[in-house]
């Protein structure tokens, strides 16, 4: 992580899986970043305990209450966020907050798709807006010509799940509402590239990988009923429309994701601690592999 | 057009442009369709005019109301088709209906990025859902294994703006909410190809080219701003959330789309009549080039 030095940041869905492990990450830095904003829906809830534990010894976490699919919640989380700073801006914008339906195509319904774009897709969208004063500022405040993260960028967390030319995992797991959220944030990735180089932010998709989390394990047990090694009747679950992924359904007896947080944060950082102009726009992996859109 | 043989199709967004190019061209073959199920927002109105006066002189068009951003209306559409159709299936169904609005990325809304995609995206997603039943009987009523238009098929009306890898236009238009409701569409054809694959339904997603239409004339018009050809105070009214394209924003001196209506749709009907199971799933133009995702 030699190339990476933030002075601020800002992670959303932070309380848990990929999210919290950047938090974790970022903290561990040699030089750890001045400002880490951690973002989550109910910072007071159970569900952010880890979160907060880790914020009342690290005092450089500062906890926001954020709803990515709330354009007043947005605002209000960017003005405090400027506060904060005071006038400093921000170097990294982190849209790691999404979800998950296991639905089939079949099961796909008009409130789904909706409540899916909206959080995986438009909550980047208005983020990115939102921040972009605090980036620009980052940008502006910033040594050099060259784009990189360490700069200004913002890092919206994709999946190969959104790859239209792979169509990975089809035949374990539909999920199409999720699979056209993230080709559509693919595509407002690309967008906000091309839009906001000349402020000299960079704008890249990441894949994180199949992950030990939360929601890679629900993925993991959607698996499990696929090849038929977990119970068909917990099927019902997770392919009923108001079920959430992350939601208590993991099982032994699914296959397990192969990559663990710890190991897909850490290949996510030594990436974009390598990203410069020419990466700008582009959807890569954990690993740095350039992914098919 | 000799391999292309429907005896029924659907046609959204068919009072203008090239929904009614379409339902124009299916009347002319030399074999015409027995049923032509021409759909629009507002059959009674005057921007249906058109439609209503070619089906007084043609008995196999049915126009029949549809609003596709209404699951209700989409039910009760497939009902009525149902109804009209007997016991027998629908070859073809053409999900042409589409709206854009000329926002730039920084004046993009959480309104208008959700109701462009409930249209462009959730609304192909529903037609496919409640017509499958009838796309089905077509694929079993059809004699032989091999995908094809004339035995059943999902066409989604897609753009070249949607394809992530060209971001094509950008300059010009930057359009985020349409090109982000594309990518999604393309994904969505995708997933529907694999669905729908076993049922014996062709999926494709098609780019009918810049064409004259009021849509296509009012991107010229954009384009026109983008020049300095056409006078910028009239552009406030094209970034304007509010204002859908195809509203009266015709201007002599934007430049004109350079593809006409029939030439699109002649070159769209030749590359469906030559469609098979090879190119379920693609992304096409409609002079039959494979377009990048």
């Amino acid at each position: 992580m030699a190339g990476l030095h933030v002075r601020s940041l800002l992670v959303t869905g932070a309380n848990r899986g990929i999210g919290l492990g950047l938090v974790q990450h970022f903290l561990r830095m040699p030089n750890p970043p001045q400002w880490i904003f951690a973002t989550c829906r109910d910072p007071k809830g159970q569900r952010a305990q880890e979160l907060q534990n880790l914020a009342s010894k690290h005092p450089n976490i500062i906890i926001i209450s954020l709803e990515v699919s709330d354009p007043t919640s947005i605002k209000a989380a960017a003005a405090k966020v400027g506060e904060h700073l005071g006038g400093s801006g921000l170097n990294l914008l982190i849209n790691n907050a999404g979800i998950v339906k296991l639905n089939t195509l079949d099961t796909e319904t008009f409130e789904d798709m909706r409540e899916i774009y909206t959080t995986n897709t438009v909550g980047p969208l208005l983020m990115g807006q939102a921040f972009l004063p605090l980036l620009k500022k980052a940008a502006q405040g910033s040594p050099g010509s060259e784009l990189s993260c360490s700069k200004a960028a913002i890092i919206n967390m994709s999946s190969i799940g959104g790859s239209i030319a792979s169509s990975y995992g089809w035949e374990l797991m539909q999920i199409t509402s999720y699979r056209c959220s993230k080709a559509a944030l693919n595509m407002l990735s690309r967008c906000q590239s091309l839009a906001y180089k000349e402020h000299g932010i960079l704008c890249v998709a990441l894949h994180p990988g199949w992950v030990q989390t939360d929601l890679g394990s629900c993925a993991g047990h959607a698996v499990g009923i696929a090849l038929g090694r977990v119970h068909q009747s917990s099927a019902a679950d997770f392919t009923a429309p108001s079920q959430a992924l992350g939601m208590g359904c993991i099982s032994s007896s699914a296959p397990q994701p192969p990559v663990t947080v710890d190991d897909s944060v850490q290949g996510m950082l030594k990436v974009l601690s390598s990203l410069s102009e020419k990466d700008t726009g582009a959807f890569l992996d954990w690993e740095g592999n350039v992914l098919p859109w």
